[in-house]
């Protein structure tokens, strides 16, 4: 399946510069979300995790799906006061400012598996705060998947753990 | 299974007199998630959707999932601004303010048949929303569905589609 029929481009959003690549009309398409969960599957099946994480919001609708066809829970990585009890947060660096994101700890026990889904890799602040929150706490980061990912902004350099994306774009 | 068991209710978040429901516990956990979801698709199946959709950001934790499992599409509803191309948007009230939820126009054309899946019903304010927005459109709203519904608040007075929540608490 070529899925870049079922992604839409749309230059300068939400600003100036930016290419957005728009996965609504893939995961609107019944076929073609199947599809691409059942080959995210596949390649994580090999690292045998126990529990899938993703970033909201995007992340959400890859890792949750993800989870479901595997059989295996989703934790749900949020933005800053939005997850209640004991957490662990992380902020780290944007092109202008800083974000923070937050995971409950009951879900990223020493020695928990776990895969990191996400829809995009740009240049890979996010996944790579979530990766160095986890391994810091013992979680093995057994892999990190996308839908998509942006080539020319080299994300995978800020991560250590296995990569795997769906879908190449250079920017 | 006693969903209860997995949803961790914290007092005064995320502010005082709110009862919060998490249900971090229940998607961590791939038993119960996959019950949950499965749950959900049996009583989906007997409306015959066309595609799920569900409001950002915990929506997309259970409207992908349900959509994955019945080999349909999923549509995110979105916050302000985050969608690109053309959208239809929708302004509603909240306690203090107003929200506004965008929704992309190619996914939701007239006679199409649509599932709205949350986490939460409470006062339904945003439910509604969808709801009317999307029956402006011809659209066929052949049910609503989530995790929890909080009985109190009787949120499914502003809903006119069939409705269906897993766990039922008070407030």
């Amino acid at each position: 399946m070529n899925y870049k029929d079922y992604i839409r481009v749309q230059e300068d959003f939400p600003k100036k510069g930016i290419s957005f690549k728009d996965i609504s009309p893939l995961l609107a398409n019944g076929e073609a979300f199947s599809q691409a969960i059942a080959e995210l599957k596949e390649v994580c099946a090999k690292w045998n995790p126990d529990v899938i994480i993703g970033p909201e919001a995007r992340g959400f609708v890859v890792g949750a799906p993800l989870a479901q066809a595997m059989g295996k829970g989703f934790i749900m990585a949020r933005k800053k006061g939005k997850l209640p009890g004991e957490i662990i947060a992380k902020t780290y660096g944007l092109e202008y400012g800083t974000d923070t994101i937050e995971v409950p700890t009951f879900a990223v026990k020493k020695g928990t598996r776990v895969v990191i889904a996400d829809d995009l890799l740009a240049t890979g602040g996010t996944l790579a705060a979530i990766e160095s929150m986890l391994k810091e706490l013992g979680v093995e980061v057994v892999g990190i998947v996308t839908l998509i990912e942006l080539t020319d902004l080299q994300g995978t350099k800020l991560l250590s753990s296995p990569y795997f994306s769906l879908v190449q774009y250079p920017h």
